[in-house]
């Protein structure tokens, strides 16, 4: 087992959010499903933006969240994902620099332009993403460094990275160095429509006993178990992962490690503005605990406490200090 | 007298905002007068951005955030300001076009970078801020088109835009179409130290009588007629200048116009986030209701409702239904 100066080392497609607000009749017009991600090519995009309102840019995508996540609790943190060589991609690499992630990977200017998600969030706070990955989809397995896997505790994985095939070659190349160097690997579902499209895969993985904590929520994990009540899938599923941790939005998350079982509802919260990055920042809240070897009850209150902060202002990231909002459980 | 099919065109700097948190110790250690707003160069900009916690970059600007409120409000508004030929001009061009601002100037490669003001928010949501002008610096007489400014009922020039020659010399063109056009011009002080540098400019534009409405506040206000009382220096400027307008942060604003005197109180607010914005958002209100032919009150009214608005978020344009905010006063 390697020495491990690393809490979390996180894969994850690195994107530019550009975010603005949308009604439903938006969503309509653009067959949108509301609250799910969906992949555009450049010529959309650009449709696209031209239809939307004025935007927030933030830097944004999934496990680029939850390492930022990480990193305000006080965790020590890595990121690998590709950018383009533009203005954009610079952005990205200041934000999460700027938090203390270790973050190396080099711009490509032959990977085209930066990963951007259009973000539509309507009056009920639910998000709906459109993607272009751009550079993204272009991350590369020697972009892998195998000491700083093997130098992690943990290696987070986004569901998202497994629509392109390059990233997808890159995360198996991961698991591989991790399986054998002691680091554990996390991996989230992302999505209901990612499930849908590599089910069979995502199962192989779980069932070749390289996933040790499985991250969805209810939706992307009935989908998963091909279930349609909860409670009696988990049940089942548990026996086949590690640890599994399933959120379900306002009613808590709940999860499962061999015999052991938690449940914590969700925070209370004053104003709901914006859900982006609320599964992000779980995943960030609950892997602080971990890595820190808390409770699995403390973990899955720290994911609520993360969660809590970030869906209360635009953006995926958290604004407020989350390691005092963190305070005892963490120390 | 031309027919009028614009309210408002605005001339100013096209900036891209990146906004962030910090201390006050971060303000000292790169020796900010906080409040204010400063120039710098690239290399300076490349350093204080390396030091900056993560941004959320907004589309900016003194007079852009004003037609953006205007927009909102629902007037007719246009705006011209020189962007370079990259991605932030994209951004800056896609949200003022899409708030249905006629916005025509074309981006030069020629220009350099567009411009971005990097601004740091401390915890008294006071904002300072780190101009790099880039292309925006660059904007030339040609940029102007007559017909636009003969167009417009009001044409509304930043004193930020007083700094480089060029804009300046535009600026002076345009007011000087104004005037044989029967467009009113209004002219906002900007900052303290805008004053500073172009004082006897200002004063000579205001006995010229080449300023019908001027916006200033308290501050600017009284360093513009070298005075450290402001009732009595109001009662003495008002005078010179047709309609002055002055406002006053929390202590509301205060307005002349010929005999009449006007006086309103801020807005009450809930949570004051972040003052970037105010009193270019004062300026909209206060601008759509003279448009409209509003009493000097319940024009100073309207601007302390867009406002209070603006400082209760991040950002300089408004995200709430300013229209609906108004209400029956604008209507």
């Amino acid at each position: 087992m390697n020495e491990k100066t690393i809490d979390v080392l996180a894969i994850g497609n690195a994107i530019v959010d550009v975010i603005t607000d949308a009604d439903d009749a938006f969503l309509d017009r653009h067959a949108m499903a509301k609250g799910s991600m969906r992949l555009i090519d450049a010529d959309e995009a650009d449709r696209l933006y031209a239809d939307m309102g004025p935007g927030r840019e933030l830097s944004g995508g999934s496990a680029a969240n939850t390492v930022a996540g990480l990193a305000a609790l006080g965790l020590r943190t890595a990121f690998v994902g590709q950018l383009g060589d533009d203005e954009l991609g610079q952005i990205f690499a200041h934000d999460i620099r700027s938090l203390g992630v270790d973050f190396r990977t080099p711009p490509r200017a032959d990977a085209g332009p930066t990963a951007r998600c259009l973000i539509l969030v309507t009056a009920d706070a639910q998000r709906t993403m459109n993607t272009f990955l751009g550079a993204a989809q272009k991350l590369e397995k020697a972009a892998i460094d195998p000491a700083a896997v093997a130098g992690a505790r943990i290696v987070y994985l986004e569901g998202y990275l497994w629509d392109p095939e390059q990233p997808r070659a890159a995360m198996e190349a991961a698991i591989d160095v991790a399986r054998s160097a002691g680091t554990k690997v996390a991996f989230t579902l992302s999505d209901g429509f990612v499930v849908e499209r590599h089910r069979a895969d995502f199962l192989r993985l779980i069932d070749d006993r390289k996933i040790d904590i499985l991250f969805a929520n209810e939706h992307e994990f009935l989908h998963l178990a091909q279930a349609t009540e909860l409670l009696p899938a988990i049940n089942d599923f548990a026996v086949r992962v590690p640890t599994l941790v399933v959120t379900r939005s306002e009613h808590g998350a709940l999860a499962c490690s061999g015999e052991e079982r938690a449940n914590v509802p969700a925070e209370p919260i004053a104003r709901l503005v914006d859900t982006t990055g609320a599964g992000d920042l779980f995943a960030a809240g609950f892997l602080a605990g971990q890595a820190r070897g808390k409770s699995l009850e403390d973990s899955l209150r720290l994911g609520a406490i993360a969660a809590s902060e970030v869906i209360q202002h635009y953006g995926a990231r958290p604004e407020l200090d989350l390691a005092a909002l963190a305070g005892p459980l963490l120390q």
